[in-house]
């Protein structure tokens, strides 16, 4: 089928070439001219055949704000949009009603798989109603992995169902590394252990913890047997924030989500304040020796 | 090759399936006769040629401990023992030196992979020295899963190495299951989400948290998806213990696996004394309402 | 100096003591006519002296904004609104703005104590603009606790500064309690103790963990040394979950006052969702015995 | 009354100038000549009238316990022993054994205090028969804090309860520390706090959150309001550890104190590996920008 698709940064760069490899018609456009398609997105409504379908595939937050604004001012009756960005679900319902009063329809679509997404397909959680998600299925057949529907694709519930979905997901993979993670640093802490990067890859068949990211980890383990070239300076991508967020929204303890997300905050400071208090309450009360500053490089 | 197997319960019975069904020849001894191929420890080294293998597959603590002595004092120079139950790594180094004064040698041997070892091979970490580990490989190689050797094995260095490697594998397996529940809980806690299951089912291709647990959780959801028969009640078999106290050694912080500890210790009390300090500290300062515990249900 | 008080529950009706003892003439308005002095709010306002000062301590929230509103249909220029109540911080700048209009003052005040404060003075963390601040100086001054002044008050900074800085006081507050909680449950469960309240009863004087909380807890073991009267079901009011979330805002790692606000959410579960689903995968792998609900009981 | 006193460093030099000012013939031992009252514990055992009572104040672990087994070679039956530092109550018995054969008793002391107890005096907290606690009770009323009994001492229970109950606590210490601390970082991270430090002072009165630590960093905060000075590198005497592993043992979920000690563990590392982990995961499958070692500083 024919598709408009916004923004072709790493993930929709990719996404239009599975699609059309899968036979679709997709347009895209992107304010950078070497990759753009069309030259601005009122073209991109002007070459699309109405009812149009558009793909939304830009940075979440503000771009994605202003892009369906945008939509809203070019895109007609009976139009349908995408949003397949990291939006946070809470942005869902409101970008549904700027839609909605021009008669435009809105899906939101949480899609993970990353560089790899391309040759593997993206995992798709849905959020919509069910005829425009019908109406989609094409697309959604296209990116999606192979084998079982249900095992690579969910259409998860009203609008905002697939982001919070994806939100969960994000917020579970969290979890996921930083408990791969401890399990490597006891690894390379004991003499015992000749190489931590064989006992990763060992764990690839037979075992409990077998996983993709498992595997991932043996992979990198294998290119820097230390991690000798990275640093664990680590940013977060804002969803393991909303999960900790729509956690206490929802009174659910998340200590292990909670435990990662603020590991990587932390992983972030040059000095720890909370630890600097406790350095500072140490020397007032115990006379223990505290390392100044300028001892510690 | 021949091989003595002392315990045939839930993973000792399966191994020996598996082992005879690749041409090994095993004579299992259990103290239950009617699974038992030998009606003693005595009968057993009798019936094995010399020098012999044996494989000790009995619950750890006590009853590895007095089995290793047992064996010391039926085998011979030049035997060898491997302990493939979850013993402590700790105990390795008493075990073989229990055995070394008599000339036999000792393997501990980490085995994953539960009841589905049977058929799809078990994962193994090996600790031991480079001769004893080449004599019992032919039986390593049965029980591995198919596929490239380095995926479902590790010689992971002297004795110990093995059950050390299985420790972090339980440690790092209990913050995953944790992750993959925060997750279930948030999922199922939002109304937006129609259904936990088929969003954990959709995870099994192309995302960045897909693996056997996660595929596992969906069929359980499947099986219940309200989860309503079975309680959180959950026990602890050790590894998690032993994980946090040699991360404790090894000056190695694992804020997630131990929240994932301290959680099964939760799931087994009635009432937290921790939160019933808290509230009653609350009913002193605030005259907040505290919930008695005849309301309490 | 005149002040009017709305809301005169636990907090309200104990301040309006506390004040008219340190000879201010207050006057009372809640809806309770048996303990109100007014019949409403108009005629609060219409009894009070221009320009005015009007102290709220009504539950934060809807109850807040709305008297908010109220006030300024009431007040007039040059009038001053102080919001004594458990705010979040946040709303501060929205209170502030819906007066400013018509040229009435806002400040925050963080308010502490509890039931104690009649006596022994209340805790006060102050934002606003320094000539607002310093007109409010009499009450504040009697409203205190005895001593030096920077002991019991602070004005923290400009509007929103007095909420934050309570909000932070409770989110600490929750930690502190948990810890003693953790204490109190380890010498419940050690044998070698014999009074868990006698250890902490000793913990008054000398030691490194003396504070007031310790004494209360001393104090509530005493009344009831094993807790068995009090349920661990503990509500949370609104400051522990505002303090996580703004510590993601600021991305200060919390894990402290993280676990207290998750143990609390867990106290108020019956079974744990995410124990449901460690259960349910224990059972997938492994053949553990898991326990049923009907057994748990 | 007369007692023996080895170990003179930090606490044994404070605690003899108090014991001394308390009417007590305090004979004080240790290795440096310019601090002790006798040239050896030989010496020091002979000029001690028999029955003796020996207080040992020395760095727990290997050179309690030689202190220990040199002690049982000077004294004699009828003799008693005193551990005042801060030994793992797990020793106390193998302690208490090596000294029972000579009919010397033993009692095992948890002193709180640091520097400030040669004025204010120390928290005790005692470990041992009742005969025997008896006769020590002139000393311990000297070094314990004025006011009632029970405020600064307790009998905890039987030989091991006195550093079982100066173990818990620490731990409570440390996550004290950190709940202070964790809201000190957030008063230093909000623009809207003008000073931290005032913050924490006005915490000293009339507050919830209102302790002796909470002094401390008030203090500590006036001297260097920034903690500009101080590194947040923290050291662990031990005592945190055994309680989190003592946790364990009673399967008591700590998730406040673990969080204080991971905290401290993560204070001395340059690098978490943890995050290395982490971070070489998320270059795996995102292509996120992961940042260089030679970038991090």
């Amino acid at each position: 089928m024919q598709l408009g698709l916004i923004g072709l940064g790493k993930m929709g760069f990719n996404m239009r070439e599975r699609l059309r490899g899968g036979g679709h018609e997709v347009i895209g456009y992107d304010p950078r001219p070497e990759v753009s398609d069309v030259p601005s997105l009122a073209a991109l409504a002007e070459q699309l055949e109405a009812p149009r379908v558009v793909w939304v595939m830009v940075p979440s937050g503000e771009i994605t704000r202003e892009t369906i604004e945008d939509l809203a001012g070019v895109l007609s009756s009976g139009d349908l949009v995408i949003d397949g960005g990291n939006s946070r679900y809470t942005e869902d319902g409101i970008h549904a009603k700027m839609l909605v009063d021009k008669g435009i329809g809105f899906i939101d679509a949480g899609v993970s798989g990353g560089v790899w997404g391309l040759t593997e397909g993206y995992g798709l959680m849905i959020g919509g109603s069910d005829d425009d998600v019908a109406r989609v299925m094409p697309i959604f057949e296209t990116l999606r992995p192979e084998g079982d529907l249900a095992d690579g694709f969910v259409h998860a519930g009203p609008v905002g169902a697939g982001h919070f979905a994806k939100m969960v997901h994000n917020g579970v993979e969290y979890a996921l590394m930083t408990a791969y993670g401890e399990g490597y640093e006891m690894l390379a802490a004991e003499p015992l252990i000749k190489s931590p990067q064989a006992v990763y890859q060992a764990w690839s068949n037979g075992t409990v913890v077998r996983s993709w990211l498992q595997q991932l980890l043996a992979k990198a383990l294998k290119e820097d047997p230390q991690l000798a070239d990275i640093s664990g300076y680590t940013e977060d991508s804002g969803e393991g924030r909303w999960t900790v967020e729509e956690a206490i929204r929802l009174r659910v303890p998340v200590p292990g989500i909670a435990a990662s997300l603020f590991a990587r905050f932390l992983s972030r400071q040059e000095d720890s304040p909370t630890m600097k208090a406790v350095a500072a309450l140490r020397n007032q009360f115990g006379g223990h020796a505290v390392q100044r500053v300028s001892k510690s490089g």
